[in-house]
């Protein structure tokens, strides 16, 4: 048994060098290979090509390219300072305009930017990177928070079955759903991972299984439509995911096939767990009837990943991204501020303390 | 819309040029070819490398492949003629050990040269190829029955999903979970089929959609992990799958994945059918229990059909070809000769009338 490692970060800033590492998350599972980026056009990239994927990590990464894109200014007063901190931050904002997070990190900076006025280019800049570090260790601490509360639904040796990727390299450190494995991890928990492979995006093979491979932990891959043999031959006893959007009744959106996972879960009467930063939890959404679900291409079913197509040519798909499980399948939903139980309606404004 | 087009059939002897022609299963869904074989050796490779499967379809090109060996032989006497046949059938039954219809098939063949005792070589020959399209004649057969009363059992319009393939390239004609498809559209039913490709060997997306797509049905390709929203969403009235083998108390095994298909439906309250010839129910298997569940190759999941592999390295997978469905699950389960209800201890005898 391989010594056990820490979870991967995959965002970091090197500011010494005036870099950002990042892990380029395009060639796993075949090739671990950490970028070095120095030009904002290098990270406008890193980000439009998905080598950073999953909302904190494509944050962090604005957050620290806006700050590397300003340090380089050689404006020594506030207001030009302002204008080229302006210019990379817009620029950065163009690389995925549909990436809520992206927006978010980069006004969080812009306010800091704000809130530094008349201060000297030297102060303002190191206040950027304090700010942009800030984002990093406050999603770190959301992760391990969330882990800390998930494991204590947990018990040594267990098995558990998780779908997608909510893990470390999505965020600053730890993931969501994957914290608590980490964390269990360090205390010789010896969990059993059971990763569902995640069609037709394979995020759980080439992410989960990798990532937890990374770190010593004992996962096994299966296929999708595994997960029910699984969960039979008592291999499990909990399912842990991440989310996309928790609404105030508990209905919760993730990566299509968690509600599949929900249903089998209760049939088996295996605890069904979210994850879910208070960041993701919206309680102006009412219910899941309300949250859009996204379609998309028939490639991805088709022909993505593979030699040759594996449907036939022209043949009609049907490929929703998203599914929305039903609150009266989730035995909790944990949140960096405590686990909230049915009724959802009443637990869940609690957790905003 | 096109044309509806008739079910294809996979397996066929053209008695007049001496030849077995066979689709080529290998090659969809991106090439529809069939294959003209003469010799035993071509005949045997076939079988061999896969590019005929499916019991039934094994079955029946070994008994074409014995019948045109056989009628190739020189001997003119009974005897010498009996041990041209042998030598074939050794040769045809060592493409596939593990295939049980090629030996089912092969030694229905012998049994009938036995019968032919003292008769010429030309009176043989003739019975033999009586023989091998009586095979195929009874499994179409089987299939159109099996076809007809699961028809009873839908409505036109219906929206239907499956899983793995049980269609007309595995058998004779109809195939048995897609037998009441074909029939339907032969009468205008209109069913709309939602094919789980089934990980990892996509037999639903290779095999499933391309036939109900080359028959005009109106099919829909979903990755397994989407059955779930498909059903919520009401696109599905009703689930048939086929078998491998049925327990005495309706316990089903079938390619992995069927058991969470089933507990799925019973969640959203739409009927679950298995479609089994008589041939795969084996009364003196009690339970599902008693069934030996295959485990099959880690490449399966992470690099067959793959451009790169889709798994880190060495990463452990669980890769079960099969899982059983509980009794409990299924709504009925349609045999040639009627349909089986709960308690199947009781219905399922009163089937071998």
């Amino acid at each position: 048994m391989e010594k056990p490692v820490e979870a991967i970060q995959s965002v970091r800033l090197d500011d010494d060098r005036d870099m950002l590492i990042l892990l380029d998350q395009t060639l796993l599972p075949n090739e671990k290979k950490f970028l070095e980026l120095k030009e904002l056009k290098d990270i406008w990239d890193a980000i439009y090509l998905l080598k950073v994927r999953g909302a904190p990590a494509i944050g962090i990464a604005a957050a620290y390219g806006v700050y590397l894109g300003t340090k380089k200014s050689e404006a020594d007063a506030y207001e030009s300072l302002y204008a080229d901190f302006k210019k990379a931050k817009e620029y950065l904002a163009s690389s995925r305009p549909t990436a809520v997070n992206l927006f978010w990190a980069l006004d969080r900076m812009d306010a800091r930017f704000k809130k530094e006025e008349g201060k000297t280019a030297g102060e303002v800049k190191l206040a950027l990177k304090e700010e942009a570090e800030l984002i990093r260790a406050e999603d770190e601490k959301v992760c391990e928070s969330i882990g800390q509360y998930a494991l204590s639904l947990l018990e040594p040796g267990w098995g558990i079955l998780t779908h997608c990727n909510a893990g470390t390299i999505a965020t600053a450190k730890y993931g969501t759903a994957l914290a608590p494995i980490y964390l269990g991890q360090e205390k010789g928990y010896d969990f059993k991972v059971f990763a569902d492979e995640t069609r037709p995006l394979l995020q759980g093979a080439r992410l989960t299984a990798w990532e937890l491979q990374e770190a010593g932990v004992d996962v096994t891959l299966i296929c999708d439509n595994m997960a029910s043999i699984v969960m039979k031959e008592g291999k499990v006893q909990a399912v842990l995911v991440g989310c996309d959007r928790v609404a105030a009744n508990g209905d919760t959106a993730n990566k299509i096939g968690t509600s599949g996972v929900a249903i089998l879960a209760k049939h088996y009467g295996v605890p069904f767990y979210v994850c879910a930063p208070l960041s993701t939890v919206d309680l102006k959404c009412k219910t899941g009837e309300d949250i859009h679900i996204e379609l998309r291409p028939s490639e991805e079913i088709t022909t993505q990943w593979y030699e040759k197509p594996m449907g036939p040519k022209d043949v009609k798909t049907y490929n929703p991204a998203f599914d929305v499980t039903d609150h009266k399948l989730i035995a909790g939903i944990v949140t960096e501020n405590g686990i909230a139980y049915a009724p959802f309606t009443e637990s869940l404004p609690k957790m905003f303390k």
